[in-house]
């Protein structure tokens, strides 16, 4: 497993419509064969800060992501959105190291 | 549920004695009731750097974690392969809200 952490900062105005084409993104992501986890997290202490934890089964899975329909629509919607550039992360997994358990 | 993204830098001698510790402190933690995930992650371009993404059913269930054994031994445990305090940011989840998803 691979995993990407993205942090992206938005406008105060977008969190709502930011929040929504996240969703919509996440929808068609869950049903990738090589997605196990794409989780939408808002930072607590600054509403405006989302952070995007996608858990692939390997590196190529994350280039397949790039490549559907849903990602590319949330790309484009998004880019007004963003106050500065998304910030991605790549991780190793430690544990647990099962795809079972992911 | 409510996240927890725990980032901790260490030296670069106690990548392994870290990622020890930090095994043992998820195998208590994964029999919390109130824990529903805690993932180990290394940072892929920054093998000092590491990412506990961690996800309890309530914020009740992250003050219980700090008192349970493995929590407390961890802490001692790491205290000296830190390189600089390590830093938590809260999550609030906006999908998937479900917690049978987690």
């Amino acid at each position: 497993m691979v995993v990407r952490g993205i942090t992206v900062q938005v406008f105060e105005g977008q969190v709502e419509a930011f929040k929504a084409a996240t969703i919509r993104n996440r929808a068609g992501s869950i049903g990738e064969p090589g997605i196990l986890r794409f989780d939408i997290l808002q930072n607590s202490d600054e509403p405006t800060l989302f952070f995007l934890y996608e858990v692939y089964v390997s590196e190529k899975a994350t280039l397949a992501h790039k490549e559907t329909d849903h990602y590319k629509t949330w790309k484009t919607a998004v880019e007004s959105m963003m106050s500065a550039p998304r910030k991605g992360m790549a991780y190793t997994v430690i544990d647990p190291v099962d795809e079972d358990e992911w």
